[in-house]
């Protein structure tokens, strides 16, 4: 199980920037208050991705048989997804497969080489075709909305190639769809062209919807253990429901994050100390960064509030970025999250006599790694910067879930303490209008209008 | 070669968060003086990084014939290094390399797989070790003091298990050793060893080191352009020197982040439209984040400055972080960095006829990646926030070297605007040596006790 240590939080350890005890009793109703908004609307409007723990077995069944079938004929697995439906599968995949999954030889590998396609850059577009054999590839597109220009544009280059290399009938047994069943430019494709489709249920958002189809369906053709992975969000889900501040991880943690934000703290670090965990803070990056970050709150007035996520990695990171936790302005609390067992062993045996080196003979980079973690903490706590760490026992498929939940349940939290709306994001709208209005989309004119009417001087430009 | 256009840092473009052109006439002065600082050190103590674009050809002859001797008896090309040993031969391999190298049929690709294995997971090694083959692998152990615990210890495995497998002559000749020749433990190795040496100028600290020989021996090695590269190089550093600011990129946009910073814009967004440029953003992490983050300036006044290096990638982060980046805090600056010609092209040709993508047909993931960045920089202009761009006509080795050398003029000017040591970390001693004292080396007795008199209270852990 998570566990969370947040000694470095309080005021008796790190001074001037942590918290009292009496802080936090002070703030037990305003805390309580969100709990009760998170915990009354489960499954409710945007909140329905608090339910996808309670997948019925069978379903899981299903689709571990639907992976199982298509494991067995496919030897490229690719995922066309963006955001929310591409930093889950991105996640999970890196944490549960092997490090290097795709270069090892086919008979160490359970599963297809996979690949996450969440950009469009031409020169990837290129390389994913230079080595995947369209012949023995499966293609995954992910959109909720269904509208997606990155993600359809993707698609619409693919199935043209598979349509060429393999025929039409063939050509779409090699698409896979998960969206919104019922609306959307995707999901009329997918009706029309008689692809298999997925459903993402209504109320669950992008960054809320690695749980559900968005997740499953690829984790299910890469041999990854869905039931142990919903077994952990469910333990995180059963810990985020706990009333007592004491018991509750995401709760604890969110109020103290957002009481570090109204103290100054702009800037949220997620350090992992493990490469298999590495892309945990490119979703926590989503998650956090783009549920909190509002104009305005649910009273309509302007705010502008949010934090900004800072991605790190031990102890890569500590020959990069501590210097500046260390030293930079107090604008940071950082979250650890440290691993217990590394289930891979690598021992340093032979140090050559070289004295220097006496401390790390008979040691192994298992040691090395934790005593860095530690002692990095130790450090930024001398120095009065904020700091928790959750520590998961293994990176395995249940604490992966735990870990992928209790963000979600933090970050809504911390939205309820905030008092805004963590499911929305209205900030984006613009830039899509204008993407439209530049790729000459009809209905658009005025906004191309608009764009062009910006006059660019020449005096700022080298 | 490399263009800027900052108009979405005035005032008459984003309003109250831009600047004028008084503003900074009024600053000329001290800007001019940082030029000065600079440019008249050039080559001396810590900016001998200033003289790498002036490498002799002749050197670089015997490296590029170094490197295809190498090349030719390798498959697997593994580099050990950490920080700024590590994040220079990551981004220019990512950048230069095919962008699934690794995965290429060997008939497709002119290098060796390469690794730069810049962690010590137990995990990552363990994965190394499962996918490379020790009789076809070399590998590059680079670290500028020659002390670093990370790299050591991943060559102390590497180096048993290589003569294990190989035997003592023939193991001597798989590792190439960067380092500061004359000092530390790595150089005291390999003349004991017989390793071949190849060394790092005393005055080229970690984060400046990339066109030293910690980048091109491996660049060599994997068949990149050393020559383009330090042409493009030698190109900034021209324009670097420029004393007129409306010709200097590295000056102007020092300055202006620098105004920024004082304006509470403690965050700065590196956002590269390119996924071959996605590590450039890791680059200039380490150099921007670890170079100006500094607790006392030159003065000996406490000041803890420094701005905190956002990583992005565009389209892919419009999903994630640009909702943030429009509605969160006024505290950050954005850099784009833009690609004129993708070289590779990935038509759209077939949208079956749908009519809602019609704005698509006929058209490319080319112009859409191109569009959806114009967008979003037009869309955080619309919301008043300070953006600037870079734009590179190719991602070829003198565009990379170029924008490399850029990154490292415009951070010594900024040291320069800020009166701090730009070269120093002092930050990162105090984590070294509690990780020495967990480690039990010998020396650090009273720093284990420091630690261990650290009381947690378990009130404070879930």
């Amino acid at each position: 199980m998570l566990k969370l240590d947040y000694n470095f939080m309080m005021k008796e350890h790190i001074g001037a920037h942590g918290f009292t005890v009496e802080e936090i009793q002070k703030d037990l109703p305003k805390i309580q208050s969100a709990l009760r908004t998170v915990v009354d609307n489960s499954g409710k409007g945007w909140q329905e991705w608090t339910e996808l723990v309670n997948t019925p077995k069978k379903e899981l069944d299903e689709l571990t048989a639907f992976g199982a079938d298509i494991r067995k004929k496919c030897e490229h697995f690719v995922v066309f997804g963006i955001g929310g439906s591409g930093l889950g599968p991105l996640a999970v995949a890196s944490a549960l497969l092997h490090f290097r999954h795709n270069e090892l030889p086919i008979e160490r590998r359970n599963a297809p080489k996979y690949y996450i396609e969440d950009n469009i850059d031409p020169n990837r577009m290129q390389g994913l075709l230079d080595v995947i054999d369209l012949k023995k590839a499966y293609f995954n597109v992910i959109t909720k909305s269904g509208e997606t220009s990155e993600t359809l544009s993707q698609f619409f280059i693919v199935y043209e190639l598979l349509k060429k290399s393999l025929g039409e009938k063939e050509a779409r047994t090699r698409i896979i769809v998960t969206t919104t069943i019922g609306k959307g430019t995707l999901y009329e494709i997918a009706k029309k062209e008689g692809f298999r489709v997925f459903d993402i249920g209504k109320g669950v958002g992008g960054r809320f919807s690695v749980f559900s189809n968005v997740g499953l369906v690829p984790f299910a053709v890469l041999e990854i253990d869905v039931y142990s992975l919903i077994e952990g969000a469910k333990a995180s889900r059963v810990n985020s429901e706990l009333s007592d501040i004491q018991k509750n991880i995401a709760l604890i943690t969110a109020y103290l994050q957002v009481k570090s934000m109204a103290n100054g703290k702009n800037i949220s670090v997620l350090m992992p100390y493990s490469d298999p965990l590495k892309f945990m803070a490119d979703f926590y990056a989503q998650l956090w960064g783009e549920s909190l970050a509002k104009e305005v709150d649910n009273d309509g007035k302007k705010v502008n509030c949010g934090q900004s996520p800072v991605k790190a990695l031990g102890t890569t990171d500590q020959h990069s970025q501590v210097q500046l936790f260390m030293e930079g302005p107090f604008d940071k609390v950082t979250t650890f999250l440290a691993v217990s067992d590394y289930t891979a062993n690598a021992p340093i045996n032979d140090i050559l006599g070289v004295e220097n080196c006496d401390f790390l003979k008979g040691r192994s980079l298992n040691e090395l790694i934790s005593a860095q973690m530690k002692a990095t903490i130790f450090a930024l706590k001398k120095q009065g910067r904020p700091s928790f760490t959750l520590t998961l026992d293994q990176v395995n498929a249940f604490a992966v879930g735990e870990l992928l939940q209790y963000f979600m349940y933090q970050t809504a939290f911390a939205g309820a303490l905030l008092n805004i709306d963590t499911y929305n994001q209205p900030g984006v709208e613009e830039g899509k209008k204008a993407t439209f209005a530049m790729m000459n989309r009809k209905g658009y004119e005025d906004k191309l209008k608009e764009v062009e009417a910006v006059k660019l001087k020449s005096d700022y430009m080298i």
